[in-house]
């Protein structure tokens, strides 16, 4: 149990319309969350305090060799006025996975819980009402020794920061074109791939700047052995439908292991749906779309929930899905997972947890 | 041509001993370049400022997506008073290749050599002058935006710190101990790993920190592919001599290319010594080293120059090289470009450039 101290802000700054479609990631909150830690003495002074510019060391080693690990997950506003959060339980455990693929400390799992609950108490006002908007809420560790030379640092700044948000792709629940890459990689088996930090979102910025240029919104990579396989959107994990069967690619250390691509097989399971985790090579995906075996696809992300594909490239090849629509599986699994999340259905997966 | 503003300090720190071991990267100068970068507008007020902290958004999206730029290069004080830098154009040239892998604007290169020197002329008095030390120079580019979400940022900032430094391995000149990597993997073809960027060296730790805890001090990192052929030591390029011929793994897009390693391959070329630059597999050391046509192992780096290898261990394995002593060919590198950086031996490569 941590006993944070708090400082309240003394010059609130005005809470955006709650009506006004919100761009996201631009805007946060009146309060941070910020947690420091040195070997030896651990973490320590817990702290709420107004949401500031953070002065560190030009020399601080996450300017140079990228020690940082960040999550993302988001609270809800109940119809009843209650506050829930989503499954972040799920989250603090990957930030963990995460710390140790990097040699980043480990956090207590309970102290974790009680920092996000009590920074999103204070900042609940904030909290955007409107269909499709929420607040998400962004824990991150940054490695902040004064030092040049690779090693794992000896301090570290954990810091919790808020930002009401609408949809992430402007396109909505409109279904988004994507890229398969053929050149760049994101991760290797080995790497770091299933962690969440920097070093992975960075790699893929050529490739997104790439498929952007062509009227792409989003990448597909493929494993980075024999670029064949499937593996995941960066910002989101992806879903096939093929001859009734929801197909995703496993979990093979190279992949982000979503929270919603969790739910989404949970949900896909309970409704006596067939779910495979497996590999799957891009010529499959190529035959299925030719076939018209291909009757769904879709990606899974906290920061889009759901995100239905209309169309795939791969290299000159333009596969359209469903007529450019969201499919049924898409759009019910939108409907349960964000029913759930806003407490507008019931939690009959038992994935809310009320912050109270 | 930049138009400097400078700032000075009104406090200036102590100057530390020449006379003492400096550890490295703990210690910075009076001084540091600063220039920021905006969309549409360019890199705008250069500026040699007092060294000090920075102050970022917690959001800032160097702190999450990882997109961080960094070179090393040094500067020596000659006997007869003179700055140099050596082949700083090699540094300047890779940054703005790892720039164009990370989607950071470029720096044009002759600013970018007018900014080092101008830095480094204030604070050439910081210029240790004792055998094994110099100024090292530390040049970096991160991503200021404060923003959520994964795009390149609009806005960034370029520094150059100086830190003057001893030895990068506290065992000198004395042969380095080096652990063959078969879990992780450092980077893939098609993935950052020629870029110098901070997702490269936060991916290397959890071997380091392996290695360590089995006595060995650095790394060397098999390809992501095949995990068959030698890659690199993370902090350097490895050299090989077996049977009077100098070996070491060509560029194949998942190496940085290091400015020691091709300083290393030119000389021994000059010298007449067969160099091939070729794929290497682990198999080749395994026999070369029990059949005794190892005869040299060494590392390239600009941190620590030339590191003999004294001993190789791949799995259960342990390869012996030089009866754990320095080769002759490790040992003529280390004389020829220490000699050549600090002005010691003719500059008959044409490699220093002086800081007038």
């Amino acid at each position: 149990m941590l006993d944070i101290r708090v400082e309240k802000t003394t010059s609130p700054k005005p809470i955006p319309d709650k009506d006004n479609p919100l761009v996201f990631g631009t805007i946060f909150t009146d309060h941070m969350f910020v947690m420091d830690y040195e070997e030896g003495k651990g973490w320590y002074d817990p702290r709420i305090v107004p949401y500031a510019p953070i002065s560190l060391e030009p020399s601080a080693m996450v300017f140079h060799y990228g020690q940082e690990m960040f999550e993302g997950l988001k609270a809800y506003k109940t119809e009843d006025g209650r506050t829930l959060l989503f499954r972040p339980d799920k989250n603090i455990e990957r930030a963990n996975n995460s710390n140790r693929r990097l040699c980043i400390p480990e956090l207590n799992p309970e102290d974790f819980l009680q920092a996000i609950k009590a920074v999103v108490k204070m900042d609940e006002a904030w909290i955007p009402t409107k269909e499709g908007t929420s607040l998400y809420i962004r824990p991150f560790v940054i490695a902040t020794d004064p030092f040049l030379g690779v090693r794992p640092s000896n301090t570290y700044k954990f810091m919790i920061i808020l930002s009401p948000v609408g949809a992430y792709y402007p396109e909505g629940l409109n279904p988004v074109k994507i890229w398969i890459e053929d050149e760049y990689v994101r991760a290797v088996k080995g790497g770091i791939g299933e962690a969440k930090t920097g070093g992975n979102y960075v790699a893929s910025l050529a490739s997104q700047v790439k498929a952007h240029d062509e009227g792409y919104s989003q990448v597909l990579w493929l494993d980075g052995v024999h670029r064949k396989y499937i593996e995941e959107v960066g910002a989101m994990n992806i879903f096939f439908k093929i001859n009734g069967t929801v197909v995703t690619p496993k979990l093979n250390g190279s992949i982000l292991p979503g929270v919603t691509r969790n739910s989404c097989i949970a949900l896909c399971r309970e409704w006596g749906l067939p779910v495979e985790e497996r590999q799957i090579s891009v010529d499959e995906i190529l035959e299925a779309a030719k076939s018209g075996a291909m009757e769904e696809v879709w990606g899974t992300g906290t920061a889009a929930v759901i995100s239905p594909v209309g169309a795939l490239r791969f290299e000159e090849e333009v596969m359209q899905i469903q007529d450019g629509g969201i499919g049924p599986v898409s759009h019910k699994l939108y409907d349960t997972v964000t029913g759930i999340q806003t407490g507008k259905i019931d939690d009959f997966m038992n994935w809310t947890v009320e912050v109270r």
